[in-house]
């Protein structure tokens, strides 16, 4: 073992961590609650997981060569700072990337959690030897990255931005301040209220759903699940919309391969088939796209940074 | 002067032709009407207009090194043959890159019509030294071409269908089978179409269009130049229908340019401003991206195709 690598997913609830070795192999990992406070707090959590991650893994912080963060976005990766977190405001404005260097003695490296998640899938994941590849995370919110060519692909900095595709353009508000975004018509988030919404109007009736307490991504998800009618069908129409940005992906971007991740993803093809059936009767020539469930589940995030910290010595 | 190179631009009215040397000087040029009749007989107008070129260009067609040739599609770019092309019916499944290097003797290398004026534009016009431009062409149609990464993206050989981006989710048919589709509401035919459907309503008034004869593309952007309250109100919105494709594509490509080329750009602010709001009120953040007319004019397809021969030959 020539040397080791930490990856570190800082999301709004967990921390996780990973140790990998030069070949790709996970060697240990740790996940934790993301701690309540400022961003030394959040800091030392994450310096914390890290340890953790290492005594998993039967090693020492100091063979660890290298590391990758993804944080939740925008960050201003020049400075390596995360410039405004929804989920995590405790840490906007925190020089997060100096600061875990400073931590841990190493170089690290840093990007928004999506790009980081796409580039796990694509080098450790399911997306093994595709050159362009789309990752989308349906979650609270939507998210996503794209490797065009083999390689995690950034624009001027901020691309990916596939939950902010305009799929129905007077839709509902988003919480970017645009109407009918991706993420304001199928993500957790946008699922729960319109169940909500609809138990409210006397729309829709739903013995799982209809019980005082205020539905949630998770909660519509598991009616789903069971079977109930509304909870299906608000899956249904969510799975839709998003088979209309798969369309326009498809459309613009040809890609071989669609991995579907985040929480509302476990949902398998309750969600992919409509959008599947919808993305199919929506491409150019009728062409079409494999649209799969990713594979690294909740350890997307750190193993992703773990081939950003590879990369970044790298390169 | 080492070498030249030809540069062939296949449309369904004209074809034009550009002589150039090893460091992209434009030598000559010619434009004629595409003849009508079979593959063999478009087969022989490109050769004449090539033979038109060499001489405005003071050259022999036996000192061009390669020839590019940019098609409308969709192409099987592995054979060389325009698979079908709507407006060109009379070259579909016509081998026409294999009789085009048997015409000319030399290398002929092929792509689509939008993909090669995305080439032109960024290394001998309006995009020379940007990495990330996206190319769109607003014409009786509406085609695109991506510039990532400084190289022409293909995706599996069929990306840059930004006409097809959704913008309008049950909105008008599109020629493609789709509803709601970019080209469906901010092309010429789109344009000429919504000035039938309202002045058959009663619902527009326009002096300039209400004249007995069809409007098409052209005479609606003509009269909105004129001051046609109508014509205005079409073309305004076509620009915003514009400006929400091109919202997603910034929020997906974070490009450094995004360029417009195609007839209907020659409307110039009267088609932009009302995209460049549309596109400002929705991308994410607010972040924005410089909007502009493409620089090459009728010429950029045959100027494009030049590119292709000459990265082709050094390929």
């Amino acid at each position: 073992m020539d040397g080791l690598y930490l990856g570190l997913d800082l999301g709004g609830t967990k921390v996780a961590v990973a140790v990998g070795d030069d070949e790709g192999n996970l060697r240990g990992k740790a996940v934790q609650p993301t701690p309540q406070g400022d961003g030394e707090a959040v800091l030392a959590g994450l310096l914390g997981a890290a340890d953790a991650a290492c005594r998993d893994a039967g090693c020492r912080l100091d063979q660890v060569k290298a590391a990758g963060v993804g944080a939740p976005g925008p960050l201003d990766l020049g400075r390596g700072i995360v410039l405004k977190a929804p989920n995590l405001p405790s840490v906007s404005g925190f020089p997060l990337r100096e600061k875990l260097a400073e931590g841990l003695k190493v170089p690290v490296f840093m990007d928004n959690d999506a790009n980081v998640a796409a580039l796990g899938e694509h080098r450790l994941g399911g997306g093994r030897g595709y050159r362009d590849l789309i990752y989308i995370t349906v979650s609270t919110g939507v998210g996503g990255g794209l490797i065009l060519g083999g390689q995690l692909y950034r624009g001027r900095g901020a691309a990916g931005e596939i939950g902010h595709l305009i799929v129905q353009i007077d839709g509902p508000l988003c919480s970017c301040g645009n109407h009918g975004c991706l993420e304001a018509v199928a993500s957790g988030t946008a699922m729960a209220k319109a169940a909500e919404a609809e138990l409210a109007a006397g729309e829709g009736k739903s013995s799982l759903l209809a019980n005082g307490r205020p539905a949630t991504g998770a909660t519509v998800g598991e009616a789903a699940q069971a079977g109930d009618p509304l909870a299906g069908k608000l899956v249904a129409r969510a799975g839709a919309f998003l088979g209309v940005a798969l369309a326009d992906l498809v459309n613009l971007l040809d890609p071989e391969l669609i991995l579907i991740g985040g929480g509302v993803s476990r949902l398998g093809d309750l969600l992919l088939d409509p959008a599947r059936a919808e993305m199919a009767g929506r491409t150019l020539g009728g062409r079409t796209c494999p649209v799969r469930v990713a594979a690294l589940g909740g350890m997307v995030g750190a193993v992703g940074a773990l081939v950003l910290a590879m990369d970044g010595l790298a390169g």
